[in-house]
């Protein structure tokens, strides 16, 4: 007697998650290290150091009834939101301050928090193939409308003759994931100046606001010296959501923020409704021993090195194979074509080899795969071997 | 622009919220001893000392990749929730297995996840009054329909003739809340067979199920011997939602779980969609550390008798003075009969006296307030000549 909306929910469980577990199965039956498992964005380089150090020093000097009790805002202890954007200024010359900082819990929390916010009924929310598959259910708690703007297969930069004519006067928000998950693709400054100018445009045509969703999780993981705009400097209506899942590697921590800076129209009234939305939701306050982490941690970086490395490794050794894929610039993501039209029996047939990787179409682009190579070097390099014999299948 | 639901979410924003924030500007002009706030059930006891010495273990001696990492399932460790299962087994008699119990964000992440589960639009949740106010948010927000039985102010008991009739075909879930926020109250197991007995009966009448979710955060605060009925040895389709905010003194932290028994109707698709749903409202899975606090701190319990010095005292001394009210055996709230009928007015004189108390209307009771007797003795004795003001002012 569960909700009818939950049953198909249940029925199109998460693909992604689905591998994971399966992952995990196949682990017990054959080694771990016999398994090449590209299922899951779960950082396989560790939290900085200087977390562990943290955590001791919070609970030992900390008052625990301060440490561990609610803080006195949903939104979050004011001196970790002051951090947050005194961090934000210096390196993206903002001028935000702690009020316009919503501490979330995770990306997941704050994309819901803010979807919460502004969505009614069947207002539209475009995204851009491929895109994480997520977003579907999130726009579909508040029974949202979710519009997608096909591939560029080509580059998958974003195809905006398409969103151009996708935008309508039902159109709320716009969700952009650059660096991009899936396609590790990031959007250069002149698609998103473009992308502005073309928003600035239709908000005047329509009479309404329409909000740019920057969902950044993978801000700092970008390679070669790539440069990923921060999109509040090019477009009044921007909202920013961001994670310390990668970047800390803390996925399982549950701890992000929202930036709605005081450029978004009625500001301050954007900032109540996401408080309470923060609370009503179940969230209540993002956890508050991990706020004071973030908030001495502010400065630490995860080594990009690392990823950086498997990117190569697994960038040439599969086009060295025959694979095609464009080559990622950001996130640790690797969107492979598939050598069949049918991603899918693709994946089947490389968990023949150990090999799990996520069909395209759980981020509506079918023809191609996703491989997390947030792994171990060590699984990218035993794992050649088997793609060889996979390639071999198609090539 | 905001959704149009949250326009009046932020209008009518928690009370006590927006108690515990005035409180706080009371303490910065007057000076925390000057102001007597008993607005917010943020416990004053300090989480057990065990807690500390875990946290540090756990940052000590496990791999950080997996301390923080994404669990392998979005209900939980799997170790953690077999702890739980057994910990639940061994207290209750019942038989409970790792697979039946999800770990969420608190016991608001679990109400929405489980809310989310069962709730199409319109379905009905039958509370009875007084309820702790944050039920009509999470029934509104999957669209249900919240039913209220209004309040028996002699005891504070559920009006069972009344819940009786607002039975209907479209009861989804009753909301079970004992020991009562705000009341103070216990359901003695009498209540509790007579409830299960009509909802047995009802669930034939209409062919239908009907879920009774009992909110228990407040399970082992309770005094002078109190048994608390484990209610799914009541009533088959019963779901537990349970939080460490108030037994482990951990509120900011936001970690609980949800039970969902075999016996409950389709148990394995009521696990799986509450699995999804834990997912796709943006928790993802309850935080990782905690979690692991939690199957470490099981057998841990807070300070009861500090919380049961300060019900004394305060009831005490209320009473004395005049003021009216049922003598609360569980949670660690008093429930105060307004000397005048209009109890906003009420709690507006309180604040000449520096004390911050809610006013019922929060809980659907108006003409009572709550005091949330959780903070420190000393305030509770500072509190009373303070009481003795206000009390000259009505009797």
């Amino acid at each position: 007697m569960i909700a009818k909306k939950m049953k198909e929910m249940v029925k199109n469980s998460s693909a992604i998650r689905a591998m994971f577990e399966e992952g995990t199965k196949m682990a017990s039956l054959y080694g771990k290290e016999q398994v090449y498992d590209f299922s899951l964005g779960n950082p396989n380089v560790p939290a900085p150091a200087s977390v562990k150090k943290v955590i001791i020093d919070l609970v030992s000097e900390e008052d625990p009834k301060e440490l561990h009790g609610y803080t006195n805002s949903n939104s979050g202890y004011q001196e970790v939101r002051e951090t947050v954007a005194d961090s934000l200024n210096r390196r993206f010359g903002t001028s935000f301050s702690g009020k316009n900082i919503i501490m979330t819990v995770g990306a997941a929390g704050g994309l819901n928090v803010i979807l919460k916010t502004i969505l009614d009924p069947l207002d539209e929310v475009i995204v851009f193939c491929p895109y994480f598959g997520e977003y579907r259910s999130y726009v579909s708690n508040f029974d949202g409308v979710l519009v997608e703007v096909s591939a560029d297969t080509n580059t998958f930069q974003p195809n905006l003759e398409e969103f151009e004519k996708k935008i309508t006067a039902k159109t709320k928000a716009i969700i952009l994931n650059t660096p991009n998950n899936p396609s590790g693709v990031v959007y250069p400054e002149c698609v998103i100046r473009k992308i502005s100018e073309l928003l600035v445009r239709k908000q005047k045509e329509f009479g309404t606001d329409i909000y740019l969703i920057s969902d950044e999780p993978y801000r700092e993981i970008v390679y070669d010296g790539v440069e990923v705009p921060f999109l509040t400097q090019y477009y009044d209506n921007t909202i920013v959501v961001y994670s310390y899942s990668k970047s800390l590697s803390l996925p399982g921590e549950r701890i992000g923020y929202l930036v709605i800076p005081e450029e978004v129209s009625q500001c301050d009234l954007v900032l109540a409704a996401a408080n309470v939305a923060n609370r009503i939701l179940g969230f209540v306050n993002a956890p508050t021993l991990l706020q004071k982490v973030v908030e001495r941690c502010i400065e630490e970086q995860t080594d990009v090195a690392y990823y950086d490395r498997n990117r190569h490794t697994l960038y040439e050794g599969l086009t060295k194979l025959g694979f095609e894929c464009v080559k990622p610039e950001g996130a640790f993501y690797l969107f492979l074509k598939s050598p069949i039209p049918d991603e899918k029996e693709f994946c089947e047939c490389a968990k023949k080899y150990h090999i799990l990787m996520v069909p395209g179409s759980s981020f509506s682009c079918p023809g191609y795969v996703r491989l997390a190579y947030c792994v171990s070097y060590e699984t990218i390099l035993r794992s050649l071997p088997e793609f060889k014999k996979l390639a071999e299948e198609y090539f």
